[in-house]
């Protein structure tokens, strides 16, 4: 078993790195954090190195005093553990630390994974990969604290969508009870994690409301994001995630469409479908890519001339 | 053991009602079809009854052939078992049915319940009616079947926010695992309960955003709905439901007032606060009332006026 495997290593080392992927969400960080704290009661000298700022959502995590931000090559670790990271260019710059180590590890879910480590632990049927830490704490018979239940619950929540996405299984609710019954405070953190929204991004979804257009009977929706909206209440381009999702959800609509202007000419189109119609066909067409019910490209061209290129490709499939 | 004579009744009748409250929710519906549905394989003839229409959000869930939509007093009645409903006021014109019975139970979770029947099942620790019902059919030997698991599913989940609110435990997820084992579709259950809104609606909140003011250094958020606004985007007074929390989930903000204005000068004014300040406080000022958290009331005057008042009565507490 590759899990005993990967135990049998850490018992064996003592300086430890965790990296998990660039622009770490809540899996990578709470997957992270939970086993940094739970190498510090082995004795372990677990650091957790990121490549950027850990999202201010994401502050009141317990384990912070593990975590390094990526700055210079550190000293050659023993052991380095690369979680929730499909492929060594989800490291980033950090791929350094990884290409130094005497032993390396993967831990993770994706059914792309590269299989890139020394020992690799890969498991698809995994909602989270804080799903796949938990068992090996398990396994490792350390005892599970609140600091560490808190953690693999964002890891979980996170990662299944506040348990509404088609990967939430059995294992996932049965993990939880078990965090919960260590300690997790489940309405702050859901009010923290899933609800706190920044006052550009309420002031976008607001434009993007009153941008909105039905067309087809009400089955297609497009919203379309000019430049100058988006500086005009101040929001970044990462506040423009999820925006399609308020076309999506509209009763009645199976295809959701929005299309951003970026500066230098160049759109780039979210599509979500939501019972048949495949999206990422239409992707397709223009070099992009995704999955049947989320898609996504990059068009150049004028927004408006874009945009009714793709109401026609899309009624003919509606 | 209540939950024994419970069983020992349902055993011996033959002729069975089940009675959600009013303006039935999530839990309502799910427990009473699940029940329903439960009854039906030990042969019983179970009949629910609804006040009113199913809202359409719920229209996939299974045992609708056991629904009646209460028109006039049926015969009489072996059991009657009320299920999520605090007292007899809540069971609107069924009461008839409830009144009328040889032998009547009350299956429920709110604190406030009190004990109206001749069998009082009531546990204040159950996130829902959904997760008593799931251990009376487990109590039974009942076969869960995917349906009945699908209408406990959505009777936990609703009531949880989604396991979202403090009400969620271990129980609750340690249930929904085994529902989940059962066959029940999380994401097309997700998506239509959770994610689903009409477009008006969606108009609505556009408007709402726009209205949105900050005030006390973005501390106090407050959102006019005027008759007007609402009737220019199609909006019914259903739909201001949870408007307010846009104004709570912003970034920064402790209070958040939303002021709608009723035909006839009459204002309702909904109250919600994130950590300290208790809004109950000032509601009951104005002869509302509520939670700490959550709180609610209705004045007479002109919606600037009141709003003023309200801002200098919030900002001397936070």
């Amino acid at each position: 078993m590759i899990e005993n495997e990967i135990i049998s290593l850490i018992t064996k080392a003592n300086k430890i790195a965790i990296l998990p992927h660039v622009s770490a969400d809540g899996d990578a960080l709470g997957s992270s954090l939970a086993l940094a704290l739970a190498l510090n009661t082995l004795n372990k000298k677990p650091i957790i190195y990121f490549e950027e700022d850990i999202p201010s959502i994401y502050g009141f995590l317990p384990g912070r005093e593990f975590v390094r931000i990526y700055d210079e090559k550190p000293d050659k670790y023993e052991l380095v553990i690369a979680l929730d990271t499909g492929d060594l260019q989800r490291l980033g710059k950090r791929v350094e630390i990884f290409n130094d180590a005497d032993m390396t590890v993967n831990i993770d879910h994706h059914p792309t994974n590269t299989y890139f480590a020394q020992l690799n632990l890969v498991n698809t049927n995994s909602a989270a990969v804080g799903e796949m830490i938990y068992r090996l704490l398990k396994k490792m018979e350390i005892n599970l604290d609140r600091d560490m239940a808190t953690c693999l619950y964002v890891a979980i929540a996170t990662d299944t969508g506040g348990f509404r996405y088609g990967n939430t299984t059995t294992v996932t609710h049965q993990i939880t009870a078990d965090l919960i019954n260590n300690g997790v405070d489940v309405s702050y953190i859901s009010q923290t994690v899933f609800e706190t929204v920044s006052l550009p991004k309420v002031k976008l979804m607001g434009k993007a409301i009153e941008n909105l257009e039905l067309f087809e009977n009400g089955k297609l929706a497009v919203i379309k994001i000019t430049d100058d909206l988006l500086r005009s209440v101040g929001a970044k381009e990462e506040d423009c995630e999820g925006i399609v999702n308020i076309g999506r959800n509209i009763e009645g609509v199976e295809v959701a469409v929005a299309i951003r202007e970026r500066p230098g000419g160049e759109l780039k189109i979210n599509f979500r479908s939501k019972n048949y119609v495949d999206v990422s066909a239409i992707a397709n067409r223009h070099s992009g890519g995704g999955h049947k019910r989320a898609a996504g490209c990059t068009i150049k061209g004028d927004i408006n001339d874009v945009k009714e290129m793709l109401i026609k490709e899309i009624s003919e499939v509606l």
